[in-house]
């Protein structure tokens, strides 16, 4: 029998991006060697996604996750049938493909909570369209807190060098000054060492930034350290975790990129924002945009697993078959891997 | 006659990589295309400079500018003999060494002040040796300050992609929320719109960045964009200057790394100290420190040009000929690209 797990990948707004990097990830190898997968969304969307990534796929329509077959060649596609084809544009705000691509969200987070599947995937949402479909939520993550009834939850940031979450992100950067307390410290660096445990990792190696420059050089610029993160990040240490902090936030994440930390905790949204995407997003040329390298955002906190790609739908250039998915891939991947260690 | 422009290169702290990556630079044919060099310092610690970097030049101790040759192969050296080699000792802090490297910065910005130079290149201080010598400054761009009558001054962060300068550096974070002004961001957009015309680039772009995640996302996340930053950008537009921004700090550091601005302004220390320092530096394995790839520092602001390598006297490894003369190198084009420029 195939011990693999099986993760439900949801197809995000058709009219962007997702279908097609789906479509190229599951013509690829290494998704199979990890996981069983189904695509939650609507079967026409994914043969528009399968043209648009020039690919070899068969795609099949099934109506339960015990009807998939997880075949290398044949996207299982549980599906929805939420989409008018001949209303249908690439590249554009509507309500059918924003009320589909919430209903695959949603629909895949009940077969996750049901233990139908064993992890989530998401490809990317727009929020306009989310909006005018009357669906009123902030984005995928306020979408899952609400569905699966959390109240504490982070985002970490990954790809394959670092892994960063955040003690704040979307407040003014004097509020999050103010939210750097020792609490919220501790619980998020339980949050990241419980992620790494769950990737895999045995003794994970944390660093800690200082909120101020130089860590605060000693109370000179700023006694948040003294105050709040030293004590957190002393409390940590007595209980046996390796974490290591406040270390100056200019050198944390070089030393990250260079692979000495299993993660890091950032004191505020662009600590840890600025330096994820300076290593791990380049501009591309052709498409003039930016683009991701390889990054995926984990929802921590949550009753199942939920793994993003870190880029938006890109309507843009949806459609045209040069979107990237290898972000789409590392999410796969990393979803595998913690639903593998979880099941352990 | 030789038009190049005439650089001062200070050794540095004598018991620091200084004199070994000053050896290594001048080593290659490339400075000598770009300008006249003249260490001011020690020619006896240069001779040692040389013996650890390995190199085949020799080293001529003159006592007045005037009598520097600048022919490659031979290392001009203003020697001001200030070192007493039986106490010399690599790896240490002294007060010899300190005093010795202070007044080799001393000369050089009297040196540029009388225009027997025109620009001035510096090696790394060791700040514990400058004070057990005696000479209270924090660090170059104090004394440099202090020597030219200088009030208002700023650091440009500087490799062969990026330029950064901060509207605030040392001060807490909850601190550099407060003087995010509107003057302050004139003010420091336009050093950096002189600095870039010193650099011979005619129309300059120029990023801004927010101060807020998503720079405030329309005043959602803080109102520092709405009240200082915008005003203070619209300002420089109507003056007819190619201004951008508020960018949102984690996109533009990334784009800057893929060469869309000339110059960034970013917001507080560790904005553009992480974008620089992740993009810019990589951990050594061998040595096991970070090492600047390819970073210097401008002093803008005085009435003569300062160049600095951007990393410190790395006593660690001083005198084994492992330093990287990278920065240096860097250091030298930017000081002679300065020089040319202004003699234009």
């Amino acid at each position: 029998m195939n011990q693999l797990p099986i993760l439900a990948i949801t197809m995000g707004d058709p009219a962007g991006v997702g279908p097609e990097i789906i479509a190229m990830s599951l013509a690829q190898e290494a998704p199979y060697a990890l996981c069983r997968p189904i695509v939650v969304g609507d079967a026409a969307m994914m043969e528009l996604g399968v043209r648009s990534a020039k690919v070899d796929l068969k795609v099949r329509a099934v109506e339960r996750t015990a009807d998939a077959r997880f075949e290398r060649g044949t996207i299982d596609v549980l599906d929805l049938k939420l989409i008018d084809a001949s209303q249908f544009a690439y590249g554009t705000v509507s309500a059918q493909c924003g009320h589909a691509a919430f209903e695959a969200v949603r629909t895949a987070i009940d077969l996750a909570m049901k233990g139908e599947v064993d992890g989530t995937v998401t490809a990317p949402l727009n929020k306009e369209a989310l909006h005018v479909a009357g669906h009123d939520f902030a984005g995928h993550t306020e979408i899952y807190a609400h569905y699966t009834g959390t109240k504490k939850y982070a985002m970490l940031l990954a790809d394959d060098r670092m892994r960063v979450i955040h003690v704040s992100t979307h407040v003014s950067l004097h509020e999050a000054c103010d939210r750097a307390k020792k609490e919220r410290v501790i619980a998020v660096t339980e949050l990241i060492l419980d992620a790494c445990k769950s990737f895999g990792i045995a003794d994970p190696h944390i660093g800690v930034a200082g909120l101020n420059p130089h860590a605060g050089e000693g109370g000179l610029f700023g006694d948040e350290e003294i105050r709040e993160i030293i004590p957190a990040i002393e409390e940590m240490r007595a209980r046996g975790w390796n974490v290591e902090g406040p270390v100056p936030p200019d050198s944390l994440f070089s030393r990250a990129r260079s692979g000495q930390f299993d993660g890091c905790v950032a004191m505020y949204h662009d600590q840890g924002h600025i330096a994820f995407k300076v290593g791990g997003f380049e501009w591309d040329r052709q498409t003039q945009r930016m683009v991701a390298v390889k990054g995926v955002n984990i929802t921590l906190g949550l009753p199942i697993i939920r793994v993003s790609v870190d880029h938006g739908t890109a309507f843009d250039v949806a459609g045209k078959g040069i979107a990237n998915p290898d972000a789409m891939l590392m999410s796969i991947e990393y979803a595998a891997l913690m639903a593998r260690n979880r099941k352990q």
